[in-house]
């Protein structure tokens, strides 16, 4: 039987959080956090809503998923993010000691890789996964910013 | 008449938090922010408390400060906290613009200069101001969970 939960399928589920924070004029980022197939947090930018440069969608998602756990590190759980985290984000998903991170579009200026930020070295990245979807979103909301 | 506001004034509030983080069994790190010599925010370490590995002081204050001054960004703010942030925080403090940061001890593991964080090119940072204390308070810390 061919296994529906590929990197795809949650990435999808990351992107309908980004559209949601598009809907609300927030960056249209979107994240999950997923341990053996079952998504446990979902959350989207809400830095403009709260008036906190904190409230990105992976940090309110590590919050949510240590709550749901029970204890505050990620081990077993994968994040499914719209685009690269940043540094605070990347900094904060070092501590968790999360396993796995996907992200769909690259951030060439403010993302972990071109700031210098570094994740921990258990943690397993795979990027650009549905990388024209969660661009093209980040694109039109810049554009009709402008 | 002698300016009682200085860095030291500041470094010891922030100290007083790292004692109640101490007496709660947190890693003991306090942070306070300040504008116009006015304490805005106070917080101290809670990752133990909140199972959660963003619960850092800093966190706590950049996000108290928003809400006290209704706005995101910490423009004409100063953080005093008892040590050198890590790359999370740094990356925190970078999105807030904040004017001034003052720290006592280095953190040579996991501070944000040797991980290879940034801060925001607007902001002044001052480091060493009561290290003594701040870093004895973390090695008796250390030294009774041994």
């Amino acid at each position: 039987m061919k296994n529906i939960f590929t990197d795809e399928y949650f990435m999808k589920k990351a992107l309908q959080e980004a559209e949601i924070a598009f809907d609300r004029g927030e960056i249209p980022v979107g994240a999950i956090i997923v341990i053996d197939n079952r998504v446990i947090a979902r959350s989207h930018n809400l830095t403009e809503m709260l008036n906190d440069v904190t409230a990105h969608a992976e940090m309110q998602a590590i919050t949510a998923s240590a709550n749901f756990l029970g204890g505050k590190y990620l081990k077993g759980c994968t994040l499914y993010v719209t685009l690269e985290p940043c540094q605070m984000c990347a900094g904060a998903l070092y501590w968790s000691q999360i396993s796995k991170i996907v992200y769909g579009a690259s951030d060439e200026h403010r993302g972990y890789r071109i700031m210098g930020g570094k994740l921990h070295p258990k943690t397993e990245v795979i990027s650009g996964v549905m990388k024209n979807e969660c661009s093209s979103l980040m694109k039109e909301f810049f554009k009709q910013r402008r």
